[in-house]
This record gives C-alpha cells, sequence and structure tokens, in this order.
C-alpha cells in the first residue's frame, strides 16, 4: 500500500530549521498503513530534511557547522555562472541530502525520544517549501 | 510486502564501529521476500548507518574525519544548553545520517564486494542500540 | 508493487559526474507504477549519489569542496594497509552516501525545476559502474 501527502512550509531563509516532526506523524496516521516506513523529500535542490535532537543549542550549531565546512562565498563556480549568491546553499544540500527514511510501526514513527526529523533552509531568501511524504507499508 | 525485525548492538562508545552486513543480510532472508529494499534505521540521534570498505584503515579514518569536521568541544550551543559534551556527537550524527536502503534480488544484499554496511557509534558514552531493519518489496 | 532495473555508467575517474536523471524517469516510466518511490544505488564503496542543481559550475564545486573536507592523501589508514591510493575517495563516498530515494507521482519525479540526480566517481581511477533502481508503489 501505498500512500502519499504533502506538507507545505513558508521559511525565513538561510539557517532557518523546522520541527517537522508531528506533521510527519499525523500523515502516517492519515495513511492508515499501520508499519512500514515514510519517506520525507524536499521539492528542490536548497533544502535538507534530516534528523536531530530538536533544541535550541544545535538549531543554531547544525546550520553553523554547515557554514564552516561549505561557507558562503562569491568564488564558486555556481556563482561565476548564475550570479546569485546562493552557491553555499546548493553544496550544503547537496552534502546533507535533500530526503530520509523512517520506519513506523503500530502507526508511530520508529524515533527515539530525542530524535525528531527537522527541515533546514539552506537558501538566501524566504522560501515556501513543498515536502512529499511518501507512506508505504 | 513489508517485513520488520530489530537488531540490538552493544557500543563500547564514540568511534565505536561496527559491521551490520551479516545481520542486515540475514534479516532478509527471514522476510521470505525475493526482491526490493531494505532500510536500516538508528533509533536515537548519536549514532550512522552507512555503507564503507569495511577495514581497519577506515574503520580508523572515518571517526577520525568526523571528529576534524565536527571536533569535541564544549563550546557548542547544544554544551550551552546540556553540559552532556556531546554537541559533536549529534552534529556528526545529523551530517551523515541515522538510516540507509540498499537494494536485494534473489533474496542478496546488491552490495560491491568491498562495501559493507556499518554502524558508527558517535555518542561519547557505550550505548545499547535499536536498528530497525524494514524490508519492503 | 516493486519493479527492479539497472544503468551502467562508464566513468573517467575522480571528480566524473553525470547526471541521470533521465534514465531514473525512464525506469519509473517503465514500471508501469503510476505514484510511489524509487531508490537509486550504487554498487560499491567509492561513488556517490544525490541531488543537486546539475551546471557546470556545482559540477566543479561539489568535487572540489569534497577534496577539501577528504583531501586526497597518503596519509589514511585506508592507505597505509591498501597503498590504492584512494583513502579519500572511500571517506568521500561514505560521507554523502552510494544511494537516494527520490518520490514520484502520475509517473513523474517529483523533483524541483533546477533538481537532478547525479552520480559522481569518487575513485581514483575510470570506472564502470551499475546502479540499481528500484520503484517502489
Amino acid at each position: 500500500m501505498v500512500y502519499q501527502d504533502e506538507i507545505e512550509i513558508q521559511t525565513s531563509g538561510h539557517k532557518d530549521m523546522h520541527n517537522i516532526t508531528t506533521a510527519v506523524a499525523e500523515c502516517v496516521k492519515n495513511s492508515g498503513i499501520t508499519s512500514g516506513i515514510v519517506n520525507i523529500f524536499n521539492i528542490g535542490s536548497t533544502a535538507i530534511i534530516g534528523t536531530i535532537e530538536y533544541e535550541a543549542g544545535l538549531e543554531h550549531d547544525l546550520p553553523e557547522l554547515l557554514d564552516k565546512l561549505a561557507p558562503p562565498s562569491r568564488t564558486y563556480g555556481h556563482e561565476q555562472a548564475w550570479h546569485d549568491g546562493n552557491g553555499h546553499s546548493h553544496l550544503q544540500a547537496s552534502m546533507m541530502g535533500p530526503g530520509i527514511t523512517v520506519p513506523f510501526n503500530n502507526s508511530h514513527l520508529l524515533l527515539g525520544t530525542w530524535q525528531q526529523i527537522f527541515h533546514l533552509e539552506c537558501d538566501i531568501k524566504p522560501r515556501k517549501r513543498t515536502l512529499i511524504l511518501t507512506v508505504i507499508g
């Protein structure tokens, strides 16, 4: 059985993180499927989906780390071609990936107590994001 | 068809890596499903699942690299809030991801000869880990 | 329903990137499945599958960034053991991951306009790569 739904998120731009765990859990319940996997995927090449202990410290630390590993800069080949100032956004998002797959059982996500599903905006301006949730079981 | 099982791993703490390929292959056989995918997922926000050529050199190199990219430190926002000394554990795990999806056919995992599935502990103390294996096909 | 197929790619060695979006879309159509997910997986431990805005700038920037994060070097434990000069290839590939899962609907991949699926060779010599595509829906 397959059930597909989508979530819309309005982001405020670079480093804006959202906790989407409740929305994903809701979707799994709505699917009526009791055990299997749910894939969460961000449409677009400058945002990330992953898991994290969702608290203010790490909400600050993770984007900070990504800016250290792939810093904002005008020297990227992407910038030479497009002059849109978001070369690092693409690199951070490609490095971390646009989606994740999470198992569930008895209609409940099999996450740790301090493990949540996050969406992280890497683009430099506010974006309206569409996430595709595919429940299979 | 969906088949779900779990593996327990006792880790010794930060940088402890385990080769879980045989356990995953076993689970796929037990499922009775002949072709499809298996998703392996670590419950908790401070461990990693991935693939690697599992040998002593890389077993040392990968955690070493992660410690270079997201070093142990007391300056993380996570540390300011929780004082549990594992900010880097969270960052390394979120960066690499808690799960992977591997295809199989004729009940055999479609991995390279020198490609194994690993679990890497990032937390600073020994942990008992539960991994969820979901076979779909 | 499950449908499995494979793609062969001939790469020219380290940093050689391929846009495989059309081949994946073709496979989804051939499957006859209208909605679900497709998992794309590289057999072998020294190549990457992910999504990116596929253009010449980022095609240069991403491998460049990976070489900065996990530089070619003879000092890796992998090198001490095997002397094959591709320790960084393994580290870059394990860090980024060998596969990705992408949703589709109405037989079309749910990607952004500027979001493509790429294969990146990390090994130091030309390789013939086999990618497994598993369509589930």
